[in-house]
């Protein structure tokens, strides 16, 4: 099989290779009929560009990298399908690299990337991220765009759901609900999301008048075993919560389980409120209230404005920064029977 | 920051960039004890090879593919953690591409990696992948380990799980039971697991001596709105099934919703087992029988046999070929009361 190359495309249509590299780039100086006749041949002859030579040519790749912490929770496996429905659509590939929640994970996956693999990327930090310098360096050479997890450096759009208000919200559902031990589970003390989320909890708390030496934010650590040892401790107290708002979803299982150990019912006993996007929710024993965030939406948001810095790079990527709404849907597990 | 390059170690070594370069590359040219002082002195200074140039000049780039469907499903997202486990423990870089399980974007994706990103693809096919000369041409020039989803062709290591008898056992399961009219709803024709788990389930149906006609393999398609219309139907038919036996995770929710819409309860009135890794699973309402796969153990395999062939291109991939078995959980979705 012939391979086909852009000398190959520049000879059938009579044009400079220069002419035709910067036709396939999409560049602006060239004519939209000029890169009709281009792009119609080379779809004809099957021409794949050699993603190498091209990236250390035009200094491109067409390919975005995303950092998430993991997969397993549902808010980045529907994150990614708002992401990749965007660069499909503008003909970008994504690299999807797990941090697997590590700091010194996040920054060799950065400095790999900075060596030219992929025009920019989108991220959301580990758990255990609280210096940033290796995203400043890296932002320094290629953009970067947050989502969900956030850093303050630097300057750059994040795509951010209301963390504040969620948090505040999630709380005062509970007190309604007549709970006065409102404990909030964490899995980190650095994490945007969580210091927000905690900043509304100690709001409501505050507002609704409750003992705050009775309602605290707990770190349960990132390991499966820290976390179940804490949570036993936690609902083996004299006076245990009668109220937990998990911050993440992988600690659903963890608290019915453990509920169902110590023969505490929920909502009964305990109501139970959790950040969490997955589908199983409504399924649960009982229903799962959940704070659902905008996984796809947030996703789709951060592709949109890289790949728009990516067109024009004289865009300040600050000023694309959203904030997309959450939902409280009350279900089975804060209900008041 | 100066920028630390072979050049540089190779003075500092008084050694020829020839020998720190195959040093690094892990060349059996090179003494262990050269090899460590490279490498300590790499650490040292903090030296990151540039991917792009050390690709064009050793045609390696320390990197693997990973191809899968979707990352919602909870196998994969475990089979992922087997995998990078393994390939951070060798030290190469894991870029996960999501098929969303149409065969257009695999074959997109296979032809994009020919063109020197990675030096060998692990996958599990999509849905849709009805022919393999996409795969075959792939594996031709760079080297494909299949886990789960797996192909007749290219001759290469398959790491699969015993899906023919998990089918049996799971239809067995349901007919010790009580259940007469069992139906196991797929969502692809052609992927081979579905198809094994297919001819597992009318074998215990012919062994059993159950109505063939009352015992079917359904194909509920990939959307997700034709899947509960399907199951809509056939939980409103005159002679309704009595046992379900879904052969894909994200199934349960719909069927759940199904038979509360439809005030069918579980297990009295429907028996339901799912191939499935979610966690929730025993926080369901019933607590849900699975077939639990071994995800994390098909990920390491397949991972494993890949590297072992990148460090000795003469190995015969098929014979590193593994069978891990699943394991069947009976829990309160088949409990007979």
């Amino acid at each position: 099989m012939e391979t086909i190359t852009i000398k190959l495309l520049a000879e059938r249509l009579k044009l400079s290779t220069a002419t035709i590299s910067k036709a396939l780039g999409d560049s602006h100086e060239i004519s939209d009929m000029t890169k009709k006749r281009v792009f119609e041949l080379a779809k004809e002859l099957n021409y794949v560009p050699n993603a190498y030579a091209s990236s250390l040519r035009r200094n491109k790749s067409k390919t975005i990298a995303v950092l998430i912490p993991e997969v397993a929770d549902s808010f980045f496996s529907i994150a990614l399908n708002g992401i990749e429905e965007v660069a499909l659509q503008k003909g970008y590939h994504t690299l999807i690299y797990l941090t697997h929640e590590k700091l010194e994970r996040e920054k060799a996956i950065l400095k790999e990337l900075l060596y030219g693999r992929v025009d920019g990327a989108l991220m959301s930090v580990s758990s255990e991220t609280d210096s940033y310098e290796h995203i400043v360096e890296f932002g320094k050479k290629l953009p970067v765009v947050f989502f969900d997890r956030v850093c303050h450096e630097p300057r750059t759009a994040k795509m951010t759901t209301n963390d504040l208000e969620c948090g505040y919200l999630a709380t005062q559902h509970l007190i309604e609900a007549g709970c006065k031990r409102i404990v909030m589970l964490s899995i980190s003390k650095s994490l945007s999301i969580i210091s927000d989320r905690s900043e509304g909890f100690h709001n409501a708390i505050a507002d609704h008048g409750l003992d705050p030496a009775l309602c605290e934010v707990i770190n349960c650590g990132e390991e499966e075993e820290a976390t179940r040892s804490a949570l036993m401790e936690l609902l083996q107290r004299d006076q245990r919560p009668d109220g937990i708002i998990a911050t993440v979803e992988r600690l659903t299982t963890d608290i019915y389980l453990a509920c169902k150990d110590l023969g505490i019912s929920i909502p009964h006993d305990l109501k139970v409120i959790c950040f969490s996007n997955q589908a199983s929710a409504v399924i649960l024993n009982p229903s799962l209230t959940t704070i659902t965030q905008p996984a796809f939406e947030l996703g789709k948001a951060a592709a949109t404005a890289l790949l728009k810095r990516l067109k024009n790079p004289g865009l300040d990527l600050a000023e694309e920064s959203q904030v997309i709404p959450s939902v409280l849907n009350a279900r089975g597990s804060t209900a008041t029977e």
